[in-house]
């Protein structure tokens, strides 16, 4: 493991003094972790800096080619004053996953989990403590060639950001109204859909903006293929509750492998549900919220941990879901995992890790 | 028309003194063109400068999101002395297109020609002379709220950068061998395939480094669907001569429309030659090289120009093409097409625009 050297800031930010007014990835802490990959050199010089703009030469890949990644996790702060990630572990092997399919070099794991706690250490008091607040870690890599050829980089910037976050959804945990969008497609079979990459979000903003004017929160993908099975929303996974039995579209390569997807999946069969990972239609959905037997829908991400889904609309199908409230299932894992994450609920699963 | 307010360099950089080992995007000229969007402004402060990095803050959006665009064209020196560029009509229109469909506000087209030419203009000394050579330009525009929510930035840099660049292929007019792709998959309709996004060639990098391990220059795509369908190469379209007619894979939405594409179907046509554009599948592509009637195949683009194929591999089927030569359509359209793009050949077709 490399030693990161430490630069702290002589001129500290002032800190947000509303906490009900953070919003989402607005606001950024003092420092940020920054560390360099060149070819013959690998990954080298872990370092944290006073939260600064980036210079790159205007021909690099990251501006023209798109070979970037990201993660997205957070940090929680304890009533007990502990700071807590959770289960860090799967964004530093799913990351590892995305560097493998864009041709970028993966950082070592234990270099990866040192930077997250040394620099969450470094700026903990940024850490909001309100109910529902979180400070959000964004990991994220660029290729940085200067160089117009279409090659992998030779060259990159590993950094870490944080941005002390207030709920995903402006509106806490209200049920939100999704759009399931049969013309544009997010990602296919073969394609880059399971990796984090800036890509996939880019291919994304054309339906969300459609979805967004017909006053619709995110959009739900169908599979490039045979456009009938559901993928995933914008930037959650998506969950059904059908006649008893909660579901989930498999991984099948185009859907990204979700920490609160898995999560939701641990304790569902935790407490002894039915939780399958299988294809699920369209047409599924549709007879399913007609007969009565859709019972619940929510969406499971970093971002907005559980959002319960109130409505699904699918071109003329206005489907009401669990009388447009939020259904017991989707509360339950929404206390139970933000219980785990915040230290209230025992952490049964050894999913937290303290960040010291 | 917004003026362009021209800031001329203190410190001229040294010319490439050896112009056959230019390669392609590796050296930058002394000036480059910058406009800003604001949400309100609109496209504004158009500017040359001399050639800088780009300072971002680390939480802009064409980091993490890939909300990012561009366009390769280029710029000839003619034995006269006079410097041309190629249906540069055609690129500005593709970039309309392309923003369009990753929700970013498009550089109006006068604006955007009035910024090619003045920039040409201001670094015409780094125009090329050799046979080969030329200018390539990189226009390209970037995302730059510095915030974290998913959606489209409100904020944009248009840029164009100039490189002296020699032929993209090392060997010159050399065939090339192309592996036809099965695994991986670069578009699909829907998606954004047809744009000239950044995430569309990240998503490319594997397979073509899969390719080149097998000692192939470039990959084929096959159609992200049924995965029998001829798309693109990475960086080219792509045409057969099949029992005397040139066919070439009909634009989709998951296909690039290339000027190089539309410029070869220009010619074949008027030359008299049957050139449809349609759905070819691989099997018929094998199926033809087997009895001998799949006479050439060649990529087009703006990088390479004319690119002839030798050889194509789909699975365990190496097909060699015009004895691995260079057939006579191919090498006709590569003459014609840098003939008129110099200033050698009369332009007919009034492809051609003169920077003065």
């Amino acid at each position: 493991m490399q030693e990161i050297q430490i630069t702290r800031t002589a001129q500290p930010k002032e800190k947000p003094a509303d906490e009900s007014k953070l919003g989402f990835g607005n606001i950024f802490t003092d420092h940020m972790f920054i560390m360099e990959y060149h070819e013959g050199q690998g990954w080298h010089a872990p370092r944290i800096e006073p939260y600064h703009p980036i210079a790159l030469e205007p021909s690099a890949m990251v501006f023209h080619y798109a070979q970037e990644m990201f993660e997205g996790m957070k940090a929680y702060h304890t009533e007990d004053g502990r700071v807590l990630l959770f289960r860090p572990e799967r964004n530093i092997a799913r990351a590892a996953n995305t560097c493998e399919r864009l041709c970028i070099p993966p950082v070592p794991q234990e270099d990866f989990m040192n930077a997250l706690k040394t620099l969450i250490s470094v700026d903990k008091d940024w850490i909001p403590t309100q109910p529902g607040t979180s400070l959000y870690i964004r990991p994220f890599i660029i290729a940085t060639d200067s160089h117009l050829g279409v090659h992998p980089s030779h060259s990159y910037l590993f950094m870490i950001i944080l941005s002390p976050s207030g709920a995903y959804y402006a509106g806490g945990l209200d049920p939100v109204k999704i759009w399931i969008e049969d013309d544009y497609v997010r990602a296919v079979r073969g394609g880059i859909g399971e990796a984090k990459a800036g890509g996939n979000y880019a291919a994304s903003l054309k339906a969300q903006v459609k979805g967004e004017k017909e006053g619709y929160a995110q959009v739900l993908w169908l599979d490039g293929v045979e456009r009938r099975y559901i993928e995933e929303v914008g930037s959650m996974n998506i969950f059904f509750k059908i006649g008893g039995k909660v579901v989930t579209p498999a991984l099948n390569g185009s859907i990204l492998p979700g920490v609160t997807r898995a999560t939701c999946l641990d304790l569902c069969r935790a407490w002894g549900m039915d939780a399958e990972e299988r294809r699920v239609s369209v047409e599924e959905l549709v007879a399913a919220a007609r007969d009565g037997s859709l019972e619940e829908c929510w969406g499971s991400g970093t971002a907005a941990v559980i959002s319960p889904v109130g409505t699904l609309r699918y071109g003329d199908e206005v489907m009401e879901i669990a009388g447009g409230g939020i259904g017991p299932v989707s509360q339950k894992l929404y206390d139970t995992v933000t219980g785990i994450q915040t230290g209230k609920f025992p952490d049964e699963f050894g999913w937290t890790v303290e960040v010291k």
